[in-house]
């Protein structure tokens, strides 16, 4: 029997201005692990800054999405612009600052906030041929803003629950591992680091994702 | 009962130029999951060079290896002249070419490698005081070089395993998940990516190297 294939986007390379390292890494040992396969894909585009991730402090350089998200994917990734939704049965959006930074502007923006037109068509293709999508962390924001009035998590922060709120989205409490299945949209979420947490509680929450997302495929 | 104290070593932040992140964040995982807590440590130095991930090629650039080690410890690192061996049970390095290009010249310079000395001090530290070490994938070449009659793998890659017995250490051949443990130096090694390897597999080996040092603890 072929293998379920899950496409799984990234933002970057690290959690203050890419993706986070540890949800992205744990999301693609839950899809191997659970016995399907994964092509990894990110946006060609310069991430909105560089930061120090020791500092916090923005550096003096320009780094791409696409190369450096080429770190995670030992090489093995491809352009945004060449996925096909209909070589994959679901999708996973892995969180980090990269999320809110790279494909959207919520970091900046909060409730004003824009998608990238390239996801934006890419989760609204996804969702109307009725396969599933995953998020972590902060990833759900950009789920809540591009579909109308889904069901999602990022745990307990009450800022951007209220956020998801105003893009006409329902908000879950949740704790570690728990995760969020809006069963019509086909949409599971997550908290992950959304949550103060170790990364023993990060796998637990990518494999239950990946989980969800594999029963509703 | 306090938990085991684990000091890992990075040494950048992608595996071409740093630390290969699957090996480094599921030897984390594996840590957390399995009841133990680690601190993460890397050389506050300029990495040998910076890869593009995606071309292979060189960029013209400067790195740092704590600050892009950094990313993967999502800012919860410390610099290598601050570990202090008593404060912990075991050490363990995780792959990636940064081992061979950061840590020692074993990319470079083959048989005729040096080991940076606070790194070569470090092995020989935990070493002296009994506690266990573990290397995966090319980390093992480090520990051969430093420590004489050692018995390692790094899978069945037959030059570098030569190279291993060149320094006087006893190479093992191994497959995915396997791992040496050399019990009367306590040296735990498993090949990980020095097999072509799923992810699920990197995690096994990572996981099996965890337990096989907290039973050597």
């Amino acid at each position: 029997m072929k293998k379920k294939q899950i496409a799984v986007i990234l933002s970057g390379c690290g959690v203050y201005d890419g993706s986070e390292i540890h949800e992205a890494t744990l999301s693609l040992y839950a899809i191997s692990k659970l016995g399907a396969e994964y092509q990894i894909f990110a946006p060609d585009i310069d991430q909105h800054h560089v930061i120090n991730h020791i500092t916090g402090e923005e550096m003096a350089e320009k780094r791409n999405v696409l190369v450096e998200s080429a770190r995670i994917a030992r090489g093995n990734i491809k352009s945004l612009d060449k996925l096909n939704q209909n070589d994959f049965d679901a999708i996973i959006f892995p969180g980090g600052f990269g999320v809110a930074k790279n494909l959207c502007n919520f970091a900046f923006k909060g409730t004003d906030c824009q998608v990238d037109s390239s996801i934006e068509n890419l989760i609204k293709s996804f969702h109307s041929a009725g396969k599933p999508i995953g998020a972590l962390c902060i990833s759900p924001v950009l789920i809540a803003r591009v579909l109308h009035g889904v069901e999602v998590t990022i745990g307990e922060d009450a800022g951007t629950a209220k956020a998801i709120e105003t893009f006409g989205a329902k908000h879950n409490k949740t704790k570690h591992g728990e995760v969020t299945v809006d069963k019509k949209n086909k949409i599971v979420t997550n908290p992950c680091y959304m949550l103060n947490s170790t990364i023993a509680q990060i796998g637990e929450g990518a494999e239950n994702v990946v989980k969800a997302i594999l029963e509703l495929v």
